[in-house]
């Protein structure tokens, strides 16, 4: 088992306490990390948001049965197999594989969640995962940064964000950087706290946060069979206030969704698209999401390219907002107003300066409402390409 | 104004009767041919699909009302400027771009159809368009080769095709190589005939020919401001039978979107989706459309990469068709069984090699039902990348 270096993206010391991890080799595809688990030492308040897709794979399947009942106790993931499309002996892998887990935890299957992400359509080796449980055991201080590592597959960084909530911490890690989409695609987001909060206000906390925050990221409109974002609430830090618990989660998967797409695959830069002066979030997000997935308009960032039309063209996607009125849009390209008072000759340079930076911020004042939503994404460059055409099946 | 060489993708010779054409240069933008006209020499019936975008520009608007008599005489087009978000006074220049058409033609502004497609935001130079107007003259021939070409933008060669319905002949020209996607983005395709066929029998034929054929092709799922799909019949061969005609006005129209989803930006192969054994022809499409436009799936296509664990994922991405089940689908590549029974080695190398042709074919079996259903795109290469993030604002 290789030992990690230190992550320079995570803070070990603010992590929350209560929580076991073990990360590890089982031989899946390489010798990279590739199986990883987390175990609370009592139970948790949990919840989760998973993919839609019709093709889910049965980890998703089992960890949406698993947390019916708003609690869990671990969560064991396979990074570089997605046991998607395996057919019924893949649903026992998966099974066997929450199994293999509860041992080591000590507790019931049913308390374990499975996560899987990586190749479609191979069965585990379930041979070598067996063999490998056998020497499996949780380091007592929770590693998180290690977790961030284990979990990857095309990520180019780990990405991992922490965030205090009164007497607890909130630390998130996050994989995936293809195939995400609204709507949870391949990736994985997982949560943990040691704050004390009842399984329906995580819950009801957990759905709005997922969708303000990994809902409203698109790095390809691809959406994966296996996208699952998990939040363990353990309680050893006691209870704290609601508004506080609410911030720091959405602190840390804010920070996560930025972190994704910036590790989106063959991205150079990050889009943020804010939408505002919207009927309702819905809508805001819903516009915000189609300008961030435009192929035109990522090429445009990618090019430095103050090219305002490819973003009227990106908003009148939006056909069934019939309540859009060319007349009353405002277009906003790195904060200089671009429509409908066109950019004079200094400004399109100066905002083509703009966009050369990291991070690329697309405004669009709707006139329909005052509701604000936004959506985050990256440029499209002839690297995604590369990789999404040379990747192995 | 140039001489255009002959064009070896039309037959001259297969045109309909009745129709004159104007093509020349307006210096809209460039040199190039920017301005034509089509006008028959009496009335014709006519229907037209247009984009859904909520910033459709004052052409797309001013033909939609000219349409709604299911009549027209004439269609204008300007190919280097679309004339959008350009605010009342672009709408002002729409209605005096079909008066000066119709001067020519001899006919009533309202009997003229307009289409533009080119930069988004800027208005026409309407007195180079005005002094251009004065030395416009029809050829009393057609000339769709011509035709074809001078309404071309980024496109690489012009799209013609021609098929006999009886007595009558049936022409069609498109162009578009981005932002086209379901729902009829940046693409202008024209039909003409010179069979006889009543107005509301020729709008339910288009409805349904438009249907089966441009709005089942996808370059990139953006969806542009400009799309117009025309088709006018002047009766000058008379009438001809019912199937006969819709036969070739689908040959037609399946012939431009080949053609079409070949000339994609960047575009090295056709990808043709086949989806069978659906509940219903909109699911069949609505599957396929989602498969062709999927950026994972056509990276593979341009890799010759069998991965159909991306086509599970991209049929899986139809979560709100709840009676797809994996287990009932089947995944076809090149011929090729993929899924449930996986491709063997041997077949592995025989589908990667076919995989390399101009045109690959994908089937999908979805086992909830007997319809089908197809879709048309293109792969995703690093040449769309740079075509689009170096098109100059």
């Amino acid at each position: 088992m290789p030992v990690l270096p230190p992550v320079s993206t995570g803070d070990a010391a603010a992590a929350p306490h209560g929580f076991a991890t073990y990360v590890g080799n089982a031989g899946i595809r390489d010798e990279s990390l590739d199986l990883s688990i987390v175990a609370s030492e009592g139970p948790c308040t949990a919840a989760g948001a998973f993919t839609r897709s019709r093709f889910a794979g049965p980890s998703v399947e089992l960890s949406r049965r698993n947390l019916a009942g708003g609690t869990a106790r671990a969560l064991v993931t396979i990074s570089k197999n997605a046991n998607v499309a395996t057919g019924p002996v893949g649903e026992r892998d998966a099974g066997e594989l929450a199994q293999l887990a509860a041992q080591v935890v000590g507790c019931d299957p049913a308390e374990v969640l499975v996560c899987s992400t990586g190749i479609i359509g191979r069965r585990y080796p379930m041979e070598r995962i067996r063999s490998h449980f056998r020497s499996v055991r949780l380091a007592p201080k929770a590693d998180f940064p290690a977790l961030a590592e284990a979990i990857m597959t095309t990520d180019t960084r780990p990405k991992l964000a922490s965030a205090p909530a009164g007497s607890a911490i909130v630390t998130g890690v996050a994989k995936g950087s293809g195939m995400i989409e609204p709507n949870m695609a391949t990736m994985l987001a997982y949560v943990f706290t040691d704050a004390a909060v009842q399984s329906p206000v995580l819950e009801q906390m957990w759905q709005g946060v997922v969708g303000a925050t990994f809902n409203c990221l698109s790095i390809d409109t691809d959406t994966s069979t296996s996208d699952s974002a998990i939040v363990m609430a353990n309680g050893v830090a006691g209870a704290v206030g609601e508004d506080q618990l609410l911030a720091a989660l959405h602190a840390v998967c804010e920070s996560l969704t930025f972190q994704l797409a910036a590790d989106g695959e063959g991205a150079t830069k990050v889009i943020k698209v804010n939408v505002s002066a919207a009927r309702d979030v819905a809508q805001a997000r819903r516009v915000a999401k189609t300008v961030v997935s435009s192929p035109l308009v990522k090429c445009a960032v990618h090019g430095a390219d103050p090219n305002w039309g490819r973003l009227a063209m990106a908003v009148g996607k939006c056909w069934e907002d019939t309540d859009i009125m060319p007349e009353r849009v405002e277009l906003i390209i790195s904060g200089f107003e671009a429509y409908p008072r066109p950019l004079g000759e200094a400004d399109l340079d100066r905002v083509a300066a703009l966009m050369k930076e990291p991070v690329v911020e697309l405004g669009v004042r709707l006139g329909t409402g005052d509701a604000a939503g936004s959506a985050w994404g990256c440029d499209l460059s002839a690297e995604y390409v590369r990789i999404n055409a040379e990747y192995a099946t």
